[in-house]
C-alpha cells in the first residue's frame, strides 16, 4: 500500500472554554487559550490517502480530486473562520486541536472513506494525528 | 556594525475592517479577512539590533535583556489576544501586518532606539519589514 | 525497534503523460504536469532503517554506510536528471511520486531490506509513503 | 518606509549551457547542471513592495492585485514550464538563478516600478536577491 | 485513538567514542564525529501521547501537563548540556541519536506510560523515532 | 547589481565564558550558556557575494568555486569542532554567534573581498548578520 499526502494551510481563531466549568477553572485548564476575545492560528491540514497505484496514470488518487473535496468539505468552511461562532460543532464543543481534527475527519471520511490518515498542526509545536481504518 | 536578530512567535486574531468604508467596499477590499467573526494567525517577530560588539562580553547586545524587553513590550499585549478588541490601538486603526508591525516598532523604540530593524511574519506567505534610523 | 531516519535531496524534471491516453485525456488527468516539455522539482527522500541499537556502536546502522548506499543507488541516477528520458524505468511508466517512490524502494530493498520506510517529498504540500515488511 | 513581501512557489525545470562554449566548457563550469536532459527545482520567489501606509486600509499594497500581477506576468509563464524551451528569452540566455531573476524583475517592474527588491530561491541553499531603483 | 505530539528544542554537546575500540576504529566508524574535544547540535524532540479524547476538556492530555514533565524530566537534564561529561548514563554508554532517544524515553515513561511515541531530530538529516507499548 | 547567497550548515560545541569577568558574573552574563563542560549547535552559514552578471555565464561568481572557498577557509576549521578548545582564535576571544561570524567574515574575505555579506544563524531564534563595504 502506497500513501499520499497533501497539506492544506488554513488561518483560524478559536477560544477554548467550556460552560460546564466555572471561570476559574477555565482559566486553569486552558490557561491563555481561554482569554476572553480569542487569539488565532495557521494551521496546517495534512490529508493521506492509502491504497494500490492505478498502473494507468501511477496515481493512488486524483491530487485535483483530492483537494476539490478538500476545498469544498473543510476549507471553505474552515479559512478565515472564528471556530467558535461560525461553526455551529463547536456552539457546545471546545474546538481544541484533538476535537478539530475528528470533525474535519468526520467530514472528509463521509464520501472518501479511503482516506486513512489526518494530521492537523496548530502551531510548529503543537499537532494532532488520527489514523482511520475503513470503513 | 554587526546586527543581531531574535525571533518571537505568538498568536493572536484579527478582522480587517474600517468604519470609513461601506460594508461592500470592505469586503471587496479586503476579502476573505473582513469576515465577521475574525480569524487568526501564528505571527512571528523578529527583531534586529544594531551595533559594535563589546569587548568583553562578545555581544551586541545581552539576548537575556532584549528577550524581557520584547516580552513586557510586546508578547504580553499580542499573545493570545483579539487585536481589535483587547488592543485600544486598533479601535479605529486596521490591524493589518503593516499597521501592526508600525506600532510594534513603536513600543520597541520608545525605549531602545537601538533597534534598527523589525519584520513581522503573519503567515509563511505575507511579511513587512520596517527599518528604523536612530534616534 | 528503533527507526533511524536520513533525508537526501535532489534535484529532476519529469513529465506525467502516458501513450495508453488520448492527448486531451492526458491534459485532464495530469493539468499543468502534462506540459510537453516537461517542468522539475527539489525532491526530498527519507529513508528509514529499523532495527535492534549495536550495543557496541550504539547504533542502529552505520550513517556513512547508508548514505553510501543511497548515493549509489538513488542519489547518482536521479540528481540532475530527467526521469522520462534518462531513466529506462519511466520510458512507458509515468513518473509520478507514487511511482518514482516504488522503483526507489525497490532499488534501496534489493541488498538492504532492512529499510522499513521510505518517504518522498516531491514539494513542501505532496509527499508519498511506502512501509515495507521484510524480506 | 514599509516593505510588505509576499512568496509565490512555483516548479520549473532548465539545463544550464551555452553555445559559446565547448561542450567541456559547459561540462566543467555547470557541471551536474549541463546533464543534457535537464533537471528542475521548486523554485520560490519573494516580491517586495515598498511604500507609505495608506492611512485608510492600513496598506502599502493591495495583496490581491499585487498576487494578480505577479500570476499573470510570472508564474503563468514560468510555473510548470522548461525555462529552456518554453521561454524565448532563454533561446541564448543560460537560465541560471541570476539570470531568470534579472528576468523577473523586468516584467515584474514594468507596470509596477514601486517594486523594490525580488529573491529567488532555486534551492534551500542558492538564491539571488536584487534591489531595484525606482524609476 | 488520537495523538498529540509537542515539539522541544533543546541544544546540547557530544562526542562519539567507545573505549571498547581502538582510537583507529573509533575514527573509522564515528568519523568525523569522534573528534577528540566534541561538537554540537540543536536537538528537537517530539513527545506523542495517545488516548481517548477527554469529553470535558476536548484534550487527550493538559498540554501544560506534560510540558512541566518534560522540562523536568528530559530539558532540565539536557539542555546547554554536554552528554559525554554531564550525564552519568553516558559514562560509558555512546551518545548516539539512538541510545539518547533510549535514555529520554525510559526517563518520560517512567511516570507517564502514556507516551506511546518519541522522535528525536540531531540534525534536519538525522533523526529517530521510537514506539512504545504500554505498559 | 546582482547578490547570490549560499547556505552551508555545520556543528559544533562552545561555553560563552571569559575569564576577565567572576565566575558570578559570567553565570549572570551569559546564563545556560556558560556551563562548564558546553553544549552545541547546528549553525548555518550564509554567505553573499554581489557583482555584476557575467554575460557569457549567465552568474555573479562560480558556486563550485564558492563552495570550495567556504569549505576550505570555513567548514574544515569548524564543522564537528568544539569552538574554545580548536579554534586558537578564541583561546581569550568568547565564541558568541557575534564574534564567530567577525571571524568567518575574516577569513572569507582575505581572498574573497567581492564577499559583502555573511549571516550566521546559531539556532532558529538566534542570527547575525554583518555587511562589508569593499575592499
Amino acid at each position: 500500500m502506497t500513501c499520499l499526502t497533501r497539506r492544506y494551510p488554513f488561518s483560524a481563531s478559536h477560544r477554548l472554554h467550556t460552560d460546564r466549568l466555572s471561570a476559574a477553572d477555565n482559566a486553569r485548564l486552558f490557561g491563555k487559550c481561554n482569554n476572553p476575545y480569542g487569539h488565532g492560528h495557521n494551521y496546517c491540514l495534512e490529508v493521506t490517502v492509502g491504497g494500490e497505484i492505478d498502473p494507468r496514470t501511477g496515481m493512488v488518487v486524483s491530487p485535483a480530486a483530492l483537494d476539490a473535496h478538500v476545498r469544498r468539505t473543510v476549507l471553505e468552511r474552515l479559512d478565515h473562520s472564528n471556530l467558535n461562532t461560525d461553526l455551529p460543532e463547536f456552539a457546545t464543543l471546545v474546538p481544541t486541536t484533538e476535537n478539530l481534527g475528528l470533525e474535519i475527519g468526520r467530514w472528509l471520511r463521509r464520501d472518501w472513506p479511503q482516506i486513512c490518515r489526518i494530521r492537523l498542526e496548530e502551531t510548529g509545536s503543537n499537532s494532532i494525528e488520527i489514523e482511520f481504518h475503513e470503513p
